[in-house]
């Protein structure tokens, strides 16, 4: 026996790419990060390849060293993949499968094709069209960017005729869309995977809760998978999983809209995904390893949670300038507590800087904890 | 608030730093480690220093960089240690503890002296010594080096008094001591942390198998505290802890003798432990991350476990050359199996190369998926 080590290129430098590092380490891989970013959250803890993902030349560089290419970050250069792939790399998920989702138009298109519900939308291309669209579906709407939107970053809100033409030139130059506004009751989130032979394992559904479009908190509950809205929130989860045909983790977020009759998928992440950094530890396998073994070809993990209840708390910045951790020892002090720091030097409001994760037997419990544990932390 | 990046340093490049390293960057700690070894396990994970722990120069070149200095390895230079001390560094455990317990001897001599029940033991420094102790306890009795053993190297067996002369020759120029043999009905192992402040918090008692004097296998099953053996066991512990006055994690190894009687204490390590891994995935602080929090005087986690029953295996060498993992897609595909190889280069005949917890309802259940795993991994 004389297996050659081989190696997991991850595309992007974040906190994505942090925490997939060690899940891969430990199963025996070498791992290469791809990112502009000097002392990066990524490379603090491997070898970092120093380039602009967005370029052929520097996905390339990145793919010369793995066996395995996978993504913090989607927004990759995808000629550099498909010549990746054409090369024989292992690309997980694909540039096919990227394509679908990268541009959040044609991801509605796909989930309506394919009966998924999902609210009213429509393709706009000038100032009536959204006129029209919001005319149709009803005051208020949303205006949408096609692509390279996250954390809010690419929406405006429409919330009559009169909020239109600031919504078009906060979002001017770029592709657009219009959704529907769903009044939501809660929103929803499913993290599943799809390993290499199509099988699917799909986490508990979490519940989770955004301030200014920025995730905040997620609520994980063993025991809650028989209620209508968790049933609903997997039926979506895995026909998302089964039409896109992708390997790895992705992250699904949904609306349970008010009255309470239908999920709505909202928005799928080709990634490892906020909602699921509670898997760390009230999960079985945490979605980290999980998308590690998906794309190296390994079977997927257990699902199960190993706790009553977990609850998740982003740690945003709240303030610009040098990063600086205090409050810890009053955290910690906190049973059921666990703490991430994502070593970013520079904090910014609104800037995920880390998160925290309290364990407890208990939605209540657990919540209280980890609201009571952010409370005592600045960065 | 702008608070410097706090950096822990730790003796030795091996498994144990390897684990240490990123429960201590969750944290928000820099991480650098002290070692020979190119590519080492640790020096995979985050930034080494080349160099020799037995040497003052190189403790010293450690201290320079780090806040708080801590071992995977408790061999380094007493002589550098003092020097880091007097500097100001918080070296945990301390150079005075550690004299305590690096030395077998001395070791047997602060816990007897406190009331905490050993074998018969005593110091030997010639032929007839071995043989009049060996007489006084009766046959058969163990011969070990005072210093530097661990894993069952530094110990010689002596069946009768035709072995004496062999064991003699295997431990030449040690300085060595004489133990009486304990029939055992099992090896039992508490891991405890103390915090600055002199509290305590220990994980529940576990079975431990050796083979060839090597840790193989560890039992770990939640709700067994009550049991006579066990409350021993952890009151043999907290007084060890009280003790030592030592802050950090503490390996803390018994045995539980054949009549049930009583728990004897066999070897103190000053550092995680072997017996401790399986908190990784079933206790809700691990003892990695309990150890960092210890030193950087932040308060101690809690050491519940999460699970009904945790079983550890190591994954041990079966042959010598250059390592290479094989069978992890079928160990993987056993619910609740978590592998953690360690990135060493060479096999050797049972070097510890990785180990594999496995997470389940109950004792047989985790135990038996422990062992499944292990037997289709080779490496």
């Amino acid at each position: 026996v004389n297996i050659r080590q081989q190696t997991i290129g991850i595309v992007g430098d974040g906190q994505l790419g942090r925490m997939l590092i060690p899940a891969a380490k430990e199963l025996g891989f070498h791992v290469v990060v791809l990112g502009p970013t000097e002392n990066s959250p990524s490379g603090q803890y491997t070898e970092q390849i120093y380039g602009d993902f967005r370029k052929t030349e520097a996905v390339l560089r990145l793919g010369e060293r793995a066996d395995f290419v996978t993504f913090e970050f989607e927004d990759a250069n995808a000629e550099g993949l498909m010549e990746l792939e054409h090369r024989g790399v292992h690309v997980c998920p694909s540039p096919a499968t990227l394509a679908k989702i990268k541009d959040k138009f044609l991801q509605k298109e796909l989930l309506s094709r394919h009966g998924i519900p999902v609210a009213p939308y429509c393709s706009v291309s000038s100032r009536q069209d959204v006129v029209e669209a919001a005319e149709r579906f009803g005051y208020p709407v949303v205006l949408k960017a096609r692509l390279g939107s996250y954390d809010g970053q690419g929406n405006a809100r429409i919330m009559d005729a009169g909020d239109i033409d600031s919504a078009l030139t906060k979002l001017e130059g770029r592709e657009l869309y219009v959704e529907g506004w769903v009044d939501f009751r809660r929103e929803l989130s499913v993290v599943a995977a799809r390993d290499i032979h199509g099988n699917i394992a799909t986490y508990p559904v979490v519940e989770t809760q955004h301030v200014r479009d920025v995730c905040h908190t997620v609520i994980a509950v063993n025991g809650e998978e028989d209620t209508g809205a968790h049933r609903k929130a997997v039926a979506n989860a895995d026909a998302v999983l089964d039409k896109l045909e992708g390997i790895g983790v992705f992250g699904i977020e949904m609306f349970e809209i008010m009255d309470g009759s239908s999920v709505l998928v909202n928005e799928i992440a080709p990634r490892v995904h906020n909602s699921g950094h509670w898997t760390i530890e009230g999960a079985t396998t945490s979605q980290f390893e999980q998308h590690i073994r998906a794309i190296a070809g390994l079977p997927l993990g257990s699902t199960e949670m190993k706790c009553g209840a977990a609850v998740m708390v982003n740690i945003l910045g709240r303030r610009n300038g040098p990063a600086g951790v205090s409050g810890l020892e009053q955290a910690l002090a906190i049973p059921g507590v666990s703490v991430h720091i994502y070593g970013k030097h520079e904090t910014r409001v609104d800037r995920k800087m880390g998160h925290l994760t309290a364990i407890a037997g208990n939605r209540d419990e657990a919540l209280e904890a980890a609201q009571a544990a952010r409370e005592l932390i600045s960065i």
